[in-house]
């Protein structure tokens, strides 16, 4: 996508100097910046930091952070070290063991001599099949959106939540591919952005549908159930960081409340997700995926920029107030009015996902 | 209550000076700030910047509202003005659109000599009302939670949203009072508290919890349907701006999201509402209650305390960007378990309004 009628994708690599770049995105929609990552600390400290985040790019930053690794040190322990290190950054998305696990095979397959150029070319490799998905994705998820424009004659209201955009996944994004689809189509959209507390997010979504064009405005996050109750949404879409083997959607804190909402008001609620996203090995995601429980700090304190303009963070509540800070919740599958894959779309349930992807669907753990 | 163990209301007057005094909710957790109102314009502001807030103490800010203006001009003039100037400041509590009509009709009938003096009589009469009605409210609500206490043996889990504590009202709160009578007699609790944005008023209920000893949680607002949907809620427990003559309630902007999940997961979902929020002229909420769309600043700024402790305000997301901001949401009726008033705990229907306020219920319009 653009910044500033620049193209650019969230992530890329310099294969020949060994260095990756991202975008980081702490520092957005204030400052642009973008930080070379340049051993596998780097990657790491990225991720956890979420100067990269949403599931699809921590995967595929996780794999430059092996080809880091490889880097300067191609022996198996090395590989072995970097992928659990990796792994230990973020719990939920499954699209990180995912990455890493393809990562280690395809490695441990290569003599040492050959795993630096390789490590680097799966990671390339990664990077171009996520943007990919995402553009097939973008494609199914447009039809939606038509045959609710051709349906209402008008603009159509999208209510979306955190941010499945491009700055989460390589590029195009998931639940945002569609509308920056639909919107070069010519469909008009109305998009409600929800701010996504307490990272906030839903600022990352604004920052790219202004980029992009896109008529948007941004919401609280407790204004969604006024919204959806007053009829002013026609469409809720969202990403995920895990869906289970049944279609249970495992996506940022807040995402449930939404579809609780939406389905009370018989309002469509989509998820955007691309296969690598899927854990075949989970049926209940509410017993089974693993809530990331973050620090609250994020609670506590907010940044932003100071009427200089430099960036400043304030402290919202004293340090010795409890809080609590889950990262992640579940919307069990009967709430999803279907998923949107990168080969169509779904009913949210194992018989559809699996008939769609016979291949990956090893039986459930 | 008590602040630093000295004990407090949210708003007092020092008749023979023609004074009233306020606590500057806007500086709160970070610093405790009693501010004077010397003036009309002085009662105007400290309601509309929200420096008190709460549909009792914006009610009884009124009334001294009127009474300040009396001071300077007790002329039948100066009181219509005084009204209407009052009355514009926040479109949905209906607490002050009652007060200032009983300020009004008290007033007019007087003599212009006597209205000064009558006007503070009957403001400091509004403020005793509120405390005792308050109270009461305490009482009943505390059965709630002594039954689920017995019921599990436990510490009672208690969501609440906003702040209904005693800085919303003169003294004691409406939702939280039953709290602290119930702490108060040994009824162990622990309260989620979410943090309510956009103006963070959670972050007072949170300050007034823990001045008072109560154990409690700060969350943000997108975790509350990840808890309940966890089994971690026993009870919701809110307060209200405006409860119609059939039990709709509305209230701080999320609440409908807290009551969606609580229906759900069958989580009693309590409101504690003193008699003077009751709108008798409302049947459907959805329909007739205004919903104050409020500034977008308080979604684009957030303001807290720097490294150094001092007050700082931060920008959160560009100027330019589109924002929208209700104040409100409306839950219906269906929702709503109980309604918790000074007279005792009903269902939230006509019928048992109507009966437990036989004199107030005017025929809707």
């Amino acid at each position: 996508m653009r910044v500033d009628n620049t193209p650019y994708r969230s992530i890329w690599a310099d294969v020949a100097a060994r260095q990756a770049f991202v975008i980081d995105q702490t520092l957005l929609p204030h400052r642009f910046v973008v930080r070379p990552l340049q051993s596998l600390t780097d990657a790491e400290e990225a991720i956890r930091a979420m100067r990269v985040r949403g599931a699809p790019l921590i995967g595929v930053t996780a794999a430059y952070g092996v080809a880091l690794a490889m880097a300067s040190d191609p022996s198996e322990a090395a590989l072995e070290q970097a992928v659990n290190r990796l792994a230990a950054t973020r719990p939920t998305a499954v699209n990180l063991s995912h990455a890493l696990e393809r990562m280690r095979t395809r490695l441990l397959a290569l003599p040492a001599a050959g795993r630096i150029a390789g490590a680097w070319a799966e990671a390339e490799r990664l990077a171009e099949e996520d943007l990919r998905l995402n553009r097939a994705i973008g494609e199914h998820g447009l039809v939606l959106l038509r045959v609710l424009h051709q349906r209402f004659g008008r603009s159509i209201n999208v209510l979306t939540h955190c941010n499945a955009g491009w700055l989460a996944t390589v590029d195009y994004g998931t639940a945002l591919a569609p509308l920056y689809l639909a919107h070069d189509a010519g469909i008009p959209l109305q998009v409600w952005v929800c701010e996504t507390r307490p990272r906030n997010q839903g600022l990352l979504t604004a920052w790219e549908l202004q980029q992009h064009g896109v008529p948007h405005t941004v919401i609280v996050d407790n204004a969604a159930g006024h919204f959806i109750a007053r009829g002013k949404i026609d469409i809720v879409l969202v990403g995920a960081d895990r869906v289970t083997r049944r279609g249970d959607v495992c996506n940022k804190i807040g995402t449930y409340l939404r579809a609780l909402a939406a389905r009370h008001h018989g309002v469509p609620f989509y998820v955007a997700v691309p296969s690598p996203t899927i854990d075949w090995a989970v049926d209940d995601g509410m017993a089974h995926i693993p809530i990331e429980e973050r620090d609250g700090a994020e609670l506590r304190r907010m940044t932003g920029v100071d009427a200089a303009g430099a960036t400043s963070t304030v402290s919202l509540l004293p340090e010795t107030t409890p809080v609590a800070n889950p990262g992640f919740d579940v919307t069990p599958a009967e709430f999803v009015s279907g998923l949107i894959t990168e080969r169509g779309v779904i009913a949210a349930n194992e018989a559809e996902l699996t008939a769609l992807f016979p291949q990956s669907c090893a039986p459930a753990k």
